[in-house]
């Protein structure tokens, strides 16, 4: 939580957060001000202190909302500096930085640098600042400390949030199965009312269509595979493939609140119409094991306990994985899940079992999908859920939506 | 132009361009791939060679949709680095850039790294494989060089791209003034039909809905301001704002194609129902300084040029301006375009005057946008188009739509 970052800071011997970039779509900055519409900003925590955000004169009503101290980088102002750097703007930008840092009195020691942001400019920045100040050192952090561990663990009111999320996802998962079943059939294929078929494109406009209305946003587009498509986890599917009777079809949506806020994952397969045996049986099969790892999960355990666990039941059931062949592309070819909050992946890791902090505690957001894939005959399934855990130790489901494989067609045939 | 970055290369004395991050929401990236769906990958594009990217197994196919020459991750096993580096995730990650770079041949020289990505982690990263290879130099780019300046001079079928956002734009915003003006006024009120004051967010609600029904995208949000907040330029407006008739809004639009592609930058300054006299002062001085400088464009002079000119424009008119004070507050206080293309605001910039890499040329994209704001008068006005420089040189508007003040109200009062 947002309140043991002190603690983690201390724990990493970090003497400061920097925050830097846009406060949307950027989930350190949007986890410290809340979001909001600031094209750059930069938040500083020291360890001790409340957190100040500087930001850009023409925003400084968007700051003034986060509720945070502000400082205003008309401070500094860029004509100046240009001044003492004689023209060169990455040595001006540098001195902006160094502005603040001294103003905060932040001259000595360990700064942890987040932010999704410009890479490369931020790179030269830190480089030139280092010259600078010379006490201070920088570092980033490989998603093991700090800021991804308080994320990790969520609060009431961001469990409420990811909930409303998972709303939103039945909501509009549903209304594309009933879009789908209505449709007329012909020739195993849907068509649409002009008599042009169905395509996973048309499918993918409605879903955008219906996230917008509902208030998400969909950053990273949304899979919905048929197919060959469907043995590979993460092809987003082919725009111009038609919707064909009897294969799987590997639906995973993944959108956000407005802005860039908090995610939901879920997955379903379907085949429309009728099963065929094959695929019925793989659907079987990985059901199983999502319905045996659920039934088992327990607080206290690193969740790559679980991914090990997974390996094992289908490995058992004759199926090629990961923990065999980390490049197998058949069978079980990826995680059992990951944690879900501002970010789409973030902490606990399923892979990673010497980590404590990937273990399962109250406040962990997780899901949990198993797969199996086989591209070679055209088919994967997956099924996914993104879970919770209660402050008394219970793992919960955000919301329930019915997992059946086939997916009746309500329309008529010719 | 693309085919540019070879001399912009040479003309910088870098050796190879290294972009990373997501394909998707990533200028650089997008711009190099053309975007898709892969989470995280690296392109490399060495002086003289074909661009390589680098892409985890499970994204292979969205990797060879992209036509480039692939390298899969997954010829150096995480598990093989993390021996090598002893269990420290931060050096396995170096490894696998030590090992693609040595792959490629690239171990001397100066490579400049892009990417709208984790900048703490890649700062890490990079400091870390700066220690494996010695004789690279990794460099940052302060929007001055190579890639930027290929982006700033678009290719015709870039300009179609931003036409049709151009498209999707004005049919939004004919909606939005359509939606408004047949809304029931009550005391200067525009009330919806449960009886309940309009408000901004509701409004909102409708652009993003209209945008995705028309395929776009919307990650940076509207501005849609009104009041006080019209006179801050930045300010997005407050959603439980109510629509009242006569007072000025803002409604800056810049959406993007779906997944992060191209931009378009569009605002009009409405009043409903009728303009009060200061308000129409302020609009029809804003109007005139557009006119004027849009028919002073000419190819070969420094975008700064323009935002000179404005400035005295506006000066003339007796109204501060960032010339004589950058931190001013009320009167012109902005710049008078940007860039646009795969970046909401890229190259040309209007503020550096000896940059001859601002200078207006054929495929040349930028918004014109003079405007006036008076918070304390709770007033603000900002007119802007995007135009585009064609082959023969003339300046051309993208899409055309009445710039009216005052928007009729078609409803009943009451």
């Amino acid at each position: 939580m947002k309140s043991d970052l002190n603690q983690y800071l201390q724990d990493n011997q970090a003497d400061a957060l920097w925050i830097t970039g846009p406060a949307q779509h950027n989930p350190p900055m949007v986890y410290l001000t809340g979001g909001g519409h600031m094209t750059q900003a930069d938040v500083i925590l020291r360890a001790g202190a409340e957190p100040v955000l500087c930001h850009a004169p023409m925003e400084r009503d968007e700051a003034a909302k986060t509720g945070l101290t502000t400082l205003n980088y008309s401070k500094y102002p860029l004509k100046d500096r240009l001044g003492q750097a004689k023209g060169d703007r990455l040595v001006a930008h540098a001195l902006l930085y160094k502005h603040i840092f001294e103003e905060l009195g932040l001259t000595h020691g360990k700064v942890i640098l987040y932010g999704r942001t410009d890479a490369g400019k931020m790179l030269s920045t830190v480089n030139q600042l280092q010259e600078m100040l010379p006490g201070l050192s920088f570092h980033g952090d490989m998603e093991d400390a700090i800021l991804l561990q308080a994320m990790a663990t969520k609060e009431p009111a961001e469990i409420e949030r990811i909930r409303a999320m998972g709303k939103i996802v039945v909501e509009v998962v549903s209304r594309v199965a009933e879009f789908l079943s209505n449709h007329l059939v012909v020739y195993e294929l849907l068509m649409k009312e002009d008599g042009v078929p169905l395509m996973i494109g048309d499918v993918k406009a409605k879903i955008n269509l219906w996230l917008a209305e509902l208030g998400a946003e969909n950053p990273e587009d949304t899979i919905f595979a048929i197919g060959r498509d469907a043995g590979v986890p993460h092809s987003s599917g082919t725009p111009t493939d038609p919707l064909a009777l009897g294969q799987t079809i590997v639906f995973d949506i993944f959108p956000c609140e407005k802005g860039g806020g908090y995610f939901y994952d879920f997955t379903r397969t379907w085949c429309l119409g009728y099963a065929p045996d094959e695929a019925q049986l793989l659907y079987d099969q990985v059901k199983s094991v999502y319905d045996q790892v659920v039934s088992e999960l327990q607080t206290g355990l690193n969740a790559a306990h679980f991914q090990d666990r997974t390996c094992e039941l289908f490995e058992a059931m004759g199926h090629p994985t990961t923990r065999q062949d980390p490049a197998v592309e058949s069978g079980y070819v990826h995680s059992l899940g990951h944690g879900v909050g501002l970010n789409i992946h973030e902490k606990p890791w399923f892979s990673q079992k010497e980590d404590p902090s990937n273990i399962l505690v109250p406040g962990s957001v997780f899901t949990i999908e198993p797969g199996l894939y086989y591209p070679d005959q055209g088919m994967g399934v997956r099924l996914e859920d993104t879970y919770y855990v209660t402050p008394e130790g219970t793992f919960e489901k955000f919301v329930d939506f019915p997992m059946a494989l086939c997916l009746p067609m309500g329309g008529k045939k010719r």
